[in-house]
């Protein structure tokens, strides 16, 4: 008999994601195809339509695919289309659920990233028994999950949970989407990277970081640089910490979640990132919060988390409509 | 046959009253009975109950009374406790809704008085088909309800929707709370008190506020007082306004919701308030957010809102259990 498997498709600016993950979490299949390089939509889509075919005429197992979720920058739950994502090639608003039915003929779900994210931790990490907790993905940027009641919020418009962009600092660094101060400004790959030249500016303390320039610096760079002692990767984690804590302190007072996950190369850097974000956190919770929620890295921090959430996106979806009749 | 109603209750510092609300809405009778002067809550409670009978032997017509909904100062939905409510005269945590039921041997549910709001605009009020949205109540201090995906959310421990104490300014005013800046400081009626005075501190402008002193000042005169053409009440209200709606740009980046109702004395200062929270809150929006979501007064702001929240409370959970089975 067939096992029953779900495809997740993680769509990132270069390449894009697949894998066939069954209703435990365990992946049977992944691989990637480029994002980029098609005339059309319809090119790609078809491109990873033959590419997903091929794959399963080679498996040895047989699979039976149910269902598609997908993981996209701007994806939108309820209208099924992704909108406006800015490092995708396909502008304005793009149908995404519609052309991909069209193409596979089974029901498909899209949301972005980090709702993504939220959701394969919920059904295959470390949130299996959580109905209140956030996601928070650094990247390139920040993006976040909230999940209250045990669902993923996505508000009145499908655009809810955008931490990225709440207000860091007052009238601070200025950001992609026009406004200043945006957490994801401090508080991602870039953000520390800005952090990490900022210090130099304010410092006079000797740092390998003098000798290499803006576009050549990695965010791992500056774990490793934490690792060694060098003062300004310390001093950059203790100041990007304490703005996530003091920001995550907002968060907490609007959804009062019962514990928090970091996911994303930023969250790689473990005790770096996570012990100042949760000193400054405590220090600007309301009392009746303290000492109570925990800032973790993500449980799937070593796995494909991405395409394990939009894997998790349709089986939940799958599981609901199974209940419902 | 007798009308079935629930008993609203809204517990204050120094009154608590009580109504009698049917289905629709509609307030049968009302009354207050004094919150303080009891040598024990039993005592309290007792006299609350003496009161209710009382009446309902007084009323011609004939009534059955479903249940209780209270609205108090840290009222926990989840625990049915009242916590460490620093207005009230009962110290540490009550089991309010325990004595309740052995008082009156019917269902009792207990939340904040911010979420009683936002439940009484979401079944009597305007916000009768929203599913997402946002009640903020502005009185000494400044409360808020968050309703996502039609219910209002309590978090993991019963205490989600403080968004009294968000970081309105860095390094801020000194709240009450321990915190510094935290947004009742600025955005409640002690808040524009303390914007008055600091303006009185800053400008020179002739003003009738310098002949009034800061114990003396009532909220109700400060929109008097814009309505004549004070400009240090215009300028209070257009700074209070700004951090209400800068705050509110980041509360719709967590939660997404299509309208916003303000509730409480500041709140009847009308465009006062909210044109300048309008203005502000779209210049700090995500451009996704933009032009879409409005601030409006709460359709109830003449009526008990209060009352009519916390029988909210409790038809909403009758009536769930009703289809519950």
């Amino acid at each position: 008999m067939a096992l029953e498997v779900v495809l997740g498709i993680d769509i990132g600016g270069t390449f894009t994601k697949i894998g066939l993950v069954d209703r435990s979490g365990e992946i049977h299949f992944e691989d990637e195809v480029p994002t980029t390089g098609y005339d059309t939509i319809e090119q790609y889509i078809e491109a990873i339509h033959q590419h997903v075919t091929d794959c399963l005429n080679q498996l040895e197992a047989s699979f039976h695919m149910a269902g598609i979720g997908v993981g996209a920058p701007n994806g939108n739950y309820y209208t099924g289309c992704i909108e406006n994502a800015t490092n995708l090639a396909w502008k304005g608003t793009v149908e995404f659920v519609k052309l991909m039915e069209n193409q596979f003929q089974i029901p498909t779900v899209v949301t972005n990233d980090a709702n993504a994210a939220a959701l394969g931790e919920m059904l295959f990490g470390g949130a299996k028994d959580l109905n209140n907790f956030l996601m928070i993905t650094l990247g390139t940027g920040l993006g976040s999950g909230l999940v209250v009641n045990g669902d993923v919020i996505y508000g009145n418009d499908g655009h809810a949970g955008e931490l990225g962009h709440i207000r860091a600092s007052d009238n601070g660094r200025q950001c992609g989407c026009g406004k200043r101060g945006c957490l994801e400004t401090y508080v991602s790959a870039t953000g520390i990277k800005r952090t990490v030249f900022e210090l130099l500016a304010e410092e006079n303390v000797e740092s390998d970081f003098r000798k290499i320039p803006f576009s050549k610096l990695k965010p791992k760079l500056i774990t490793a640089m934490a690792e060694s002692g060098d003062p300004i990767a310390i001093k950059a984690f203790e100041r990007t910490g304490f703005l996530l804590g003091r920001s995550l302190a907002d968060t907490v007072a609007h959804i009062s979640p019962s514990k928090i996950f970091l996911f994303g190369g930023l969250a790689k850097a473990g005790k770096w990132i996570i012990d100042p974000a949760k000193k400054s956190m405590e220090a600007h919770l309301l009392p009746i919060y303290r000492n109570k929620i925990d800032i973790v890295p993500s449980a799937l921090l070593k796995k494909n988390i991405a395409v394990l959430g939009a894997a998790a996106l349709i089986w939940k979806k799958l599981d609901r409509e199974d209940i419902a009749g």
